[in-house]
């Protein structure tokens, strides 16, 4: 498998764009993004489980029942959820994608991101629409500007890999930043891919990735009403169609988790105000659900989160949180470990502290990517968790959001 | 029942002290309380769910299976938790109260509160048993004051009721501030009495009071290792014994309300950082769970706090916390409220926002304490539970906490 470049447009068939159509009102910050496959493509989404759902949600659930899509819509700085009209405005977003490209309207997945309960003009998005298919191309990253929200990083990757000695790609992008602790499914990520592969497998590969990718992400523990992960697969490869587990299956399900896990981290280091990737890496745990339920309370924990914005190496925290998880550990088993780039340093073994210097942890928390090792000493099985740090800008940010 | 001064040396035949003992390096905040009961008391507590339990916890269980205490000594600037010799250390503290009062080291409640995981020495709470002794008397404030960590306020109260024509007394101080998201147990409340109640019928009126109290309020989500509320009744007002549930009963958990509710209240309002107490009240739920966990994820969501610190009327983010609280909620039936001293705004109706003043709902939200209304129209339950605005100062204050 090799990392490849072109987003969303590295598979073959596949073009996107990105405008600024007037929803903000920041003309430097394109709103509106488009994915197109050239060809009628299998599609598979997983949403939020939060139940006020956003409207173009409903849309795309029932636009996808046939398992087919060719195109995707979304913007960004208005959410389209509580509104009376959301349905019909999301409708209207899937009919102008028919009108301009020339598909049905049953066959696009909508989006849109940003404040709640704010109405969402049709306007604005109508006018820009000929110059949104005007510019279709390979500008991926145009699209995974148009997506962002309060993100300061556009989020995009691709790769190659071969299926049956047939070359197949797939790329994604994504939006993240805050309100994001996705919960049987996730904020917005759009994965493109021409490998040849059933709807069916699609949605098993992707149900089954995020479980362990965006299901294990949490910037603020607020899940968010209109998140989502669509994919689609237009088959442009050529390799022989998959359509049941097996060889080929787990080659693309790799594929897909090199690109999700990377969007992933991508998102988490990219939180609200973040100034650092936060990794809990659970090992030694009796069960699944207790890996992942002790790397997600790290993770959460706002204090665990505001001491590793000032790098203090108070581990204290990371046993607090573990001792509150809802899942049963022996504490008095538990080992933590902090590491970066500059190093690793023990502070708890057994669940009581060791003699550590402070110095050392300093420096080592001082880097922006933080890896949280935490042993329970108690099974073989392990999860890990992705988060970012609590800061003044996090406050900030929110503090202001619809100003 | 009247509100009176004196706090827990409001009841007749107690007497409290705090005093700078040296755990904390800032010598103007003291840090070891004592609170003393001439006579012995009955007596009840209820503990923090984590996991990781302070030592302290583990002994003062010890020492309550009998329902008897007859003091109560807390430090605060170290959590004695995760310590390999955290048991022998607050079996000390227990023995000085037994030495230095003429007790039994038995009838001894021990609490700590502050950073978790750095070894508790001994002496300088030995050092200062005898001015700490010496100078109990009518000094509820000064204990209020030496169980504080990052608190700006001392909390305490005291109540005078009557059962059976004959006046009794409810006293107590709490501490607060972070790592507050009690769970059938709560942070450190201490709370004295001179009604005259069995163990039993105290153990009942606490644990059934901490369900509608300390248990529904959240600074940051973390539940602490070290929560505990303790409540001492040593009989001197001279009712006769309360010993099961009727009139008498009604009148003092009627009383013990009203204490521990001043308390959440103000435990909330000075949580970490806070510049507001925001209150969320539910209405119209089908059942209890439904009200309270509705309640609690909005003043736990970490973006409505941050909304509310920017007086921010961002309703769409109290819809999305209660879309994914966990409990079946039509959401098309929601209505929203802001209220507070400067008036109420409606700011969402069945689900979907109402056009309403931005002007006046953020002179609304901007004062101190902010009542979130929240009507489920779903049947004829309600629930309140209390949080605070998510500041800069959260996270400057658990950025360094330890330095």
């Amino acid at each position: 498998m090799n990392i490849i470049s072109g987003g969303v447009c590295a598979p073959k068939g596949f073009a996107a764009n990105g405008v600024h159509c007037g929803i903000r009102k920041n003309k430097s910050k394109r709103d509106l993004a488009l994915i197109y496959s050239e060809f009628p493509a299998n599609a598979a989404a997983v949403y939020t489980t939060n139940l006020v759902k956003g409207a173009p949600l409903t849309v795309t659930k029932n636009n996808l029942a046939d398992g087919k899509a060719q195109a995707i819509i979304c913007n960004s700085g208005n959410a389209n959820t509580c509104n009376p009209n959301g349905i019909e405005i999301a409708e209207q977003m899937c009919k102008l994608v028919e009108k301009n490209l020339n598909i049905n309207a049953n066959d696009v997945i909508v989006a849109s991101t940003g404040v709640i309960g704010q109405e969402l003009s049709i306007d604005p998005i109508e006018g820009s629409m000929t110059e949104l298919v005007k510019g279709l191309g390979d500008h991926s990253e145009k699209a995974a500007e148009a997506i962002m929200t309060t993100d300061t990083k556009i989020k995009e990757i691709a790769v190659s890999f071969l299926v049956d000695g047939v070359e197949c790609r797939i790329g994604g992008i994504a939006k993240g930043s805050g309100m994001i602790h996705p919960n049987m499914a996730t904020m917005l990520v759009f994965i493109t891919t021409d490998c040849n592969i059933s709807s069916e497998m699609l949605q098993v590969a992707l149900s089954d990735d995020v479980k362990d990718t965006f299901n294990m992400i949490s910037v603020d523990g607020d899940t968010s009403t209109n998140d989502m992960v669509a994919i689609m697969a237009n088959g442009a490869a050529g390799n022989k169609d998959i359509q049941c587990k097996g060889e080929a299956y787990d080659i693309f399900a790799q594929a897909l988790n090199t690109v999700t896990r990377h969007l992933c981290r991508a998102i988490a280091a990219d939180g609200e105000g973040a100034t650092k990737l936060l990794e809990c890496k659970v090992s030694g745990a009796d069960s699944e659900s207790t890996a992942k339920a002790v790397a997600k309370a790290v993770v959460c924990s706002s204090l665990t989160k505001a001491a590793m914005f000032g790098a203090d190496a108070n581990w204290g925290r990371i046993l607090c949180s573990i001792g509150y998880s809802n899942v049963e550990v022996d504490v008095e088993k538990v080992d933590v470990c902090f590491s970066s780039a500059r190093g690793q340093i023990n502070v708890c073994k057994s669940g009581m502290g060791v003699p550590f210097s402070e110095e050392k942890a300093k420096d080592i928390l001082g880097e922006s990517e933080i890896t949280i090792l935490i042993e329970l000493n108690s099974g073989e099985v392990y999860a890990t968790a992705w988060g970012c740090d609590l800061t003044y800008d996090y406050v900030r940010i929110n503090g202001e959001y619809r100003s």
